[in-house]
């Protein structure tokens, strides 16, 4: 049976990526879905499992130095991250994830599971247009500004980490989502991902 | 500048290749072409460089032997090859090659090229679905086919020796050359083809 494969997008600050992955993910339908840990309390009606996997602090710490989480954040004092074994279950049934994260927990992702992680960072197309596109907010000053377009390409600089770098053209956001549907369509062809089908022929 | 790479595709009698590599060549219209190399003589109005490189067997052979000639057949007495000196030349224009080689001559390719080589294997779905195939050309005798059948799923166990391998599921085979598609699409997003975009960030 088809085996699922997780795919880690980053992309630093005027890539576009929201845009991008809100098409990717209406374009593939059948994506798979990980419940995420969390150590916030549960609200009315949230259910463990369902919702999130609820946990203390504690335990969500040593998930994650025995790296049972893929990969985590914190967010007003809470914990939240991706469980590497619900990760696991969601590939066994055949199913893709996408997770947008930054690129300190792609590469933690990659780490933890080589075999099915694919990396993709996504860039505007040069820096002048990624200034323009920080600039094109019009609400932060110039030194915010400054801040953020430096950041934003140290960012690009570790795309050499990544398996794969797509540019999203300015107003092509489609076609930059196509490009990384094309990604997951040939990952599923790679021989690793196809050996049971060629050593069926073997075996009939 | 984007540079080329070399897609070599090869299937094993019964993968159904003629047709889709049709199509692939037709949704690709800007394909690069190498003008082959041969020891046959030319015919009347055929010109040297443009319809073949033409050569006596001698300096053929010695090509052959330096490692510039990437593949190539014999075929009516004649050799006939394809020029590693106009691979190169093709791919530096930015475009790309399709081959379609058997499974000896891809690896050579993918040896003398290792960088700008791709290697795709197309496969019928299973080997009850090959033999199906094979048989319903109805011309052969048993004796014939089940040759034919031995060799093909000797050749379909080559797979790992490719980078991706196709299945061609009857009557799709439109589906199979657009999974082609996304294979040429996601090799030009890899990083080591994104590099000089990725370094011109720094570069500004």
């Amino acid at each position: 049976m088809r085996k699922g494969l997780i795919f880690v997008i980053s992309g630093p600050a005027g890539s576009g990526k929201g845009t991008v992955v809100k098409l990717l993910r209406e374009m593939i339908p059948d994506l798979g879905f990980s419940v995420s840990a969390t150590t916030r309390a549960p609200r009315p009606g949230e259910e463990d499992g369902v919702n999130y996997h609820f946990m203390d602090r504690e335990r969500f710490k040593s998930l994650l130095e025995e790296g049972m989480i893929l990969e985590h954040t914190e967010y007003c004092g809470n914990f939240y991250g991706t469980l590497k074994s619900e990760a696991e279950k969601v590939l066994s049934e055949g199913r893709d994830i996408i997770l947008e994260i930054e690129v300190e927990g792609a590469l933690q992702v990659k780490r933890l599971m080589p075999d099915e992680c694919v990396t993709v960072m996504l860039i505007a197309p040069d820096r002048a247009e990624l200034e323009r596109r920080l600039r094109g907010r019009g609400t932060e000053t110039d030194d915010v500004i400054m801040k953020r377009l430096e950041r934003a390409v140290t960012e690009v600089g570790l795309a050499e980490n990544y398996d794969y770098v797509v540019v999203n053209e300015t107003d092509h956001s489609e076609e930059c989502a196509a490009q990384i549907k094309s990604i997951i369509t040939a990952e599923h062809s790679r021989y690793a991902m196809m050996k049971s089908t060629v050593e069926s022929y073997s075996a009939e």
